[in-house]
C-alpha cells in the first residue's frame, strides 16, 4: 500500500497536466465544477490514505454504473442479466446508436449508456424505490451516511437527456426495454448525479479487491461475480479508451465524466482519483496519469 | 503449477464438448484437420506438463500475430508504431474493413488481420528476411529447431487472400503500408502457417509469464513492454470474444483459427490449448473450456 | 389516358400477384387490413377513371409525407426548409437511425421517418392546428368532404412509437427538433392514418401533374416548387427501393405501408393504386406491378 | 433546342462561378488540368450546337461508367447482369467500402467505382479486347474517330490505385469478381482516360434521348433499356449529388472527376457540359449550375 508521501508526490507530478483537458460541459450543473482540483485515494485492508483534493466530495457519473451491475447481479440470475446486456468492449463512443441498432437492441456491455439504461431498467422492475436503494448501498460501501445524490446536476441531465431517451426507445423498440422510459431516466440520472469524495468511493470499491466483500464485511458478490467484474471493468471500463488504459495503467477501472476514475487490484487495495478535465474519449486526463504513475512506481499493474 | 493429473482430468472433462462447433473451412489446408484434437500444455520456471494431444504439431495461425508484435517491439521505438496501429478492442469480426474505412486505414489494435498486416509491412522494411527471422525466435524461444511453416497452408492460405489483399490495399490507400502487398501477404501467411504443438507453444511464450524473459533467458522485452503485449492481449486477444474470454477465464490470450489458444498468468506461468472446433467469433470451442477449467479449479484469474 | 377498360385488364392481369406479399403488421390495426385488394385510379383534366377496389379508403401511411411537405413547403421559405432535411436518397431501410447519428441528426430527405418527423416538427412549430390542417388539405386537393382520420389506426401506432421516438430523440440530441417529441408523434400518426380511395388520392395528387395546381384550381406550389417535389419522389419516395422503382415504372411516385403508391406522370396525369401485400422494401408487390403496367402499355415513362 | 446564343449567355452566367471548386488532385496527371474552363454543347437531330470550350477534349472518367454499361447490356442478359450489381442509390461516397461490405460484395448500382469495376470485369470475361472495344464504340457513337485513352493519365490512376484495388479484391472476397483484378484495373483505368470534348460527348450520349438509336443510327439499345439507363442515371449518376441534380437540373446526367457532365432529356436532346472545379461530392460546380441555368430556361426539367 502507497503512503500518504507517495500519493502528494503523484498529486504533484500530475499537477503540470492540468489545462490540457476539457470539463464536460453538456450539462450547465457539470460545466460548474472548478477545473483545478486533482485528488487521489487508495483503500486496503489496513484504511485510506489519500492526498490533494481527496476529501472533496464530486459527481460520480458513470462510476454509479458499476454500482448498478452490481445491484442487478444481485437480482437476477446470471443468464437473465446477460439475455438483455453483453460482455464485449464496444468499440465505439459511450453514447453511440450504431452498434445498438446493429446488434438489435442488445447493448455491448453494462457500462455504456445503453447498457446502463437496460440495467437501471431491471433495478426497475424488481425494486420499489431504485435511487434509495441506491444510495443505501453507496453509503453501506464507504461506510459514508452523508452520501446523497445532487438534485439539480439529475434535473439538469434530465433536461438534456434527448440522446439517452433515442437510446432507451431504440432498446424499447427491440423489446429490450420494459418500464417507462422517462421513469427509468429519472433513476438513472438520480445514480449518475450521487456526490462521492476519493475517499469514499476508495472504500465504497474495497470489495472488488477482496473477493467481494466490502468494508462493512458483507458479500456484495461470490468470488467468482468479483472476478466477473473486475474482467469487464478491465475491457469495458474506460469506454473507447478501454485498451489505452490496460495498456498504460493495468488495472480494471471505471470512470465518469464527472472526473472521477476508481481502479482495482485484486488482492491488493482500491483506488479512487478524481480531476475534472477530460480527454476526447472522456476520461480524466490527470485522473488517468494518476494511476499510470501509482501503478508504475509501486509495481501494481495486474499484468 | 498444475500436475499432469489435473491437465487429464481438463482434456478428459472437455472431451464430451467435441462436436459442438466447427473446423475451420475458409481454406481447403486447414479443413483437412482432424476435428476430435484435444490438448493442453502448461509452462512455469519447474518446466513443462501436458496432457492430450499436447506434442501434436498445428497451424498457429493469428497465435502468430503475437510473435509479430514482439519482433516489431524490437525493431520500432513506441511512439513509431503505435502511430501505425492502435490499442483498442475493435468490437468487430477480425477480419472487418468498416472500421477500417472510418479510422482512416489506422486498424483499431495488432490483433485483428489488419492490424496484423501493418505489423507485418513494419517488419518487411526493416528485416532482410521477415519469414526466416520469424521462425527463427520460434525456435529459440520454444527450444525447438525443428518448427516449420507448412508450405501447403501458406499456399493455399494465399489462394484465399482476396479479403486480406482488400485490407491492405485499402490501408495503402490512406497511407499505412509501405511494401508491396503481394509480398506482405506471402510473409503474413508464412507466420500464420507456422506449425506448433502446445508444449511447444507454452514454452515460447513463458516469457510473457516471466517480465519478458524466456526459457534461453533472453530478454525478449522489458518489463513494461511485457505488461503492454499483455494488457493488449486481455483486451484484444480474442477478437470480439475478448469480453466473454476475460469473463470466463481471466487470463491474457490469443487465438488462432487452427484451433490453438495460448494464454498468460503473469509471474506464473503460460498455457497452450488446442482443440480445432470453433465458436462464430473463431475460438477454440474446448480451448476456450480448457482454459476455463484451469483458471476455475487453480485460481489462476488474473481478476 | 388509359380507358376504364385498360386499368380493368391490369387489375386483372395483377390479381395472380396476390399472395406475393406479407400485409405489414407491426401494429394490430394494419394487420386487420383484407390482404386481397387491388384497386388503381387515374387523373386527368378529363377527370377520374378507376378500376378494382379503386373507391375503397385505405391508411395512406407514408404518402401523407407528400402532403406534409407540401405544407411545409409553404409555411417555410426554401433556405430554412432544407437546412433541416436533405434531398438525398438514403440507401437504407426507412426507419434506420444509423445514417442519422452520422450525419448529425439531419435526415437524408422527407420521405423516410425522419425527414417526415422533423417536418411535422415544423409544420407544429407554425400551425396552431396541424391535424385539421392537414384534413382539410387533403379535402380540398381530393374534393372530398368526407376524408378522416382513423383514430383506432392512429392510436394502435402510437402504441408501438418506441423506434420513431427514438428517431426523433435523436434529432432532438443534434438540435433538430423543437417542439414536445410526443406530441408531434400524434401529430404525425394522425397524418399517417388518414384514409383516402385510390379515386380521392388520384385527384388530390393531381396538382404535382398540373404545374402545382389542383383540380380546385388552387396553386399548391409553383412550378419550380412543383419539379422539386417530383424530383425528390423520383429519387427517393420508395425507400430503398427507389433505384428498382425507377427502372420499372420510370415515374415520380410515393408508397406507404398501408398498401397504397401514388405516381406522376407531369404535364399528365396522376395515378393511385392499392394492394395490401408488400415486398420486404416495404412497398406494395402488386401495387408496383400495376404501375409498371400501366408505364409499359402507355409509355408513360417520363425517362 | 436551345441555341449557340443561349449557350453562350450560359457561359457567360456561369464563368463568376470559377475559382468556387477544386480541381481533382488525388492523380497528379489530373491536377495539371487548367481549372478556368467552361464549355457546354447540345446535341438533338438537328445537330449539334456549343459555346465556350466545348470543342477541347478533357478526360471523361467516370463518364465512361454508362458507356461499359451499355456495352455490358449488349453482351449479358438482364438476370446475369443485375444479379451481380444493383440499381439503387448509394447514399455514401463514391469508393466507400463500409456499404460494399455490409451488402456481401453486389455493389448498389453500376456508376459508383464497385459497381463499373463488376462491370468491367464482365466486359474482360466476354471481350477479347475490353479497351480497344470500348474505344470503337465511343468512336461510332460521336462520329470522331480520332478519340483515344490517355496513357499517362491511365498510368497515373493505375499508380495510386489502392481504394479501388481494395474494392475488387473485397468483391472478389465474396465472390463476385471473375477476372486478375490487375487486369481489370488496366481496363477501367484505360476507359476512365478517354479523351473527349464537349461536342464528342454530346453527340455519343445522344441515343439516350433517341430511344436508343445513335447518330450512326445504329440501335445501342432497346426502348425499354434505354429509359432503364436513363432512370438509373436519374437516381444514381451524380453520387451522393443525385438528388441535389434531380432537384436543381431535372435530368439523368453523369458527372465525372475530370469536370464533365452529360444529361439527358428523353425524346429531346443530349447535352454535355464542362469545368473542372468539383464540389465535395466530386460534381463539377460550374457543370451544374450551366445544366441548372439550362434547364430552367428552356424548362427542360423531366419532371
Amino acid at each position: 500500500m502507497p503512503t500518504a508521501l507517495q500519493l502528494q508526490e503523484v498529486v504533484a507530478d500530475a499537477t503540470p497536466l492540468l489545462g490540457g483537458g476539457k470539463v464536460a460541459d453538456y450539462i450547465p450543473e457539470l460545466a460548474k465544477v472548478p477545473s483545478g482540483k486533482l485528488g487521489i485515494a487508495v483503500c486496503s485492508h489496513r484504511g485510506v490514505v489519500g492526498a490533494g483534493d481527496f476529501e472533496e466530495a464530486f459527481s460520480i457519473q458513470s462510476i454509479s454504473k458499476v454500482f448498478a451491475l452490481v445491484l442487478a447481479m444481485g437480482l437476477y440470475d446470471e443468464q437473465e442479466l446477460w439475455s438483455r446486456v453483453g460482455k464485449e468492449p464496444s468499440g465505439n463512443p459511450f453514447n453511440s446508436l450504431v452498434q445498438l441498432e446493429f446488434e438489435r437492441g442488445k447493448p455491448r456491455n453494462p457500462f455504456i449508456n445503453a447498457g446502463a439504461l437496460v440495467i437501471t431498467d431491471m433495478l426497475q422492475s424488481r425494486l420499489s424505490a431504485p435511487k434509495q436503494r441506491m444510495l443505501e448501498m453507496v453509503r453501506e460501501l464507504s461506510g459514508n451516511p452523508h452520501i446523497v445524490s445532487d438534485k439539480l446536476v439529475a434535473a439538469s441531465e434530465y433536461q438534456h437527456s434527448a440522446r439517452n431517451a433515442a437510446i432507451a426507445y431504440l432498446m424499447k423498440s427491440f423489446g429490450n426495454f420494459d418500464n417507462d422510459v422517462d421513469a427509468v431516466l429519472r433513476t438513472y440520472f438520480s445514480h449518475c448525479a450521487i456526490r462521492m469524495s476519493c475517499a469514499d468511493l476508495a472504500r465504497a470499491f474495497f470489495f472488488l479487491s477482496n473477493k467481494g466483500s466490502g468494508l462493512d464485511h458483507q458479500n456484495r458478490l461470490s468470488e467468482k461475480q468479483n472476478r466477473q467484474v473486475n474482467a469487464l471493468l478491465a475491457t469495458c471500463g474506460l469506454y473507447d479508451g478501454s485498451g489505452e488504459f490496460a495498456y498504460r495503467v493495468g488495472m480494471p477501472g471505471k470512470s465518469g465524466v464527472g472526473g472521477g476514475i476508481v481502479a482495482v487490484v485484486p488482492g491488493q487495495m482500491s483506488v479512487a482519483v478524481w480531476s475534472p478535465e477530460l480527454d476526447p474519449s472522456g476520461n480524466s486526463v490527470a485522473g488517468v496519469a494518476m494511476l499510470e504513475m501509482l501503478s508504475k512506481r509501486l509495481g501494481r499493474s495486474i499484468f
